[in-house]
């Protein structure tokens, strides 16, 4: 999956072919062949590999607080790791485009969307119970449009560059979106640590 | 420009040639080469002028009230004009993942997005001096939050097809971003017309 991340970091989807993804891998290529069969095979592995990446680091089980979850989700999908444009959000950027005429690339997209959505409400449920989080809100609304916000909040800094306004959307995201969560009086900037 | 158009819907950006536009436009050939030097140029006018489209149609010295005109604005962004996925919007997808990879389409990109974000703040504008909109909204922060929400929507709307949640997004959009605006009790179904 790491060949795959660095041949579509390198030639993006457009240009990706079975070999590039070869030249990244350090393993014997027959390997590769014997295991998947196209490179659409292999994008949809890697899709699969960044939703269980993104489900281990954002779980209503754990210990911190759901408020807390939900900011650092938005900052790691708005901004992502680094300075600048993030590597993945680029090449997330290429394969939805490609979604429209790929089914495999769409399934596994509608795929990953539903369970980010649900990941989203159940965060949102967990606000909820532990008194947290305000009883009329609708976990599963509120989750379709956080994750609407946070995305396109994500497209703009990769499409617009150093002219996106990445900042005032996160800060958007967290004072009009995640306090609209919070019991009256409670404000994002108090309640997380 | 409905030449750009009509070759855009049908090859797409990456297969896009000046022969593709030229082959969809009903006048001399030699009128196009003489007009555009590239198809770069060609799909850089056709930005600017959807931009055009965009804010003759929603501009917040009308007679629409200012929370009327961003439902209207919602709508439109989200849904389209039609069933299914929207030729515009799926042409649009296709020329923001090339922004990454071209200046001159990323430049454009970025002209239209200022342009809209500040007409969005406008309209909010116009609402909190008509009253209908609440003072202590920051109305360039709320733009930016409303722009990500509703491109994002659009994004899943094209690139999930049928799965996508769109119509919880432009309800959530309504509802939860929308009526945030409104003063005290007030609610967006009760207030469009």
């Amino acid at each position: 999956m790491d060949a795959v991340f660095s041949a579509l970091c390198k030639h993006g989807y457009a240009d990706l072919t079975m070999q590039s993804i070869a030249d990244e891998f350090p393993k014997s290529k027959s390997l590769l062949h014997y295991h998947y069969d196209s490179k659409e095979d292999l994008i949809v592995a890697f899709m699969e590999q960044l939703l269980e990446g993104f489900l281990d680091e954002f779980d209503e089980d754990s210990d911190v607080d759901p408020l807390d979850q939900l900011v650092r989700m938005a900052e790691s999908v708005v901004v992502g790791k680094g300075d600048g444009p993030d590597d993945v959000h680029m090449a997330l950027l290429g394969l939805r485009a490609q979604a429209p005429y790929d089914e495999a690339i769409r399934e596994q997209l509608v795929h990953n969307d539903q369970h980010i959505r649900e990941r989203i409400a159940d965060i949102v449920r967990a606000g909820i119970e532990q008194g947290q989080f305000r009883e009329d809100v609708d976990p599963d609304q509120f989750a379709v449009l956080f994750r609407s916000a946070i995305e396109g909040a994500q497209s703009h800094d990769v499409i617009l560059g150093e002219e996106s306004p990445t900042q005032t959307a996160l800060e958007s995201i967290k004072q009009l979106l995640l306090e609209r969560l919070l019991v009256d009086g409670e404000t994002v900037e108090g309640s997380v640590a």
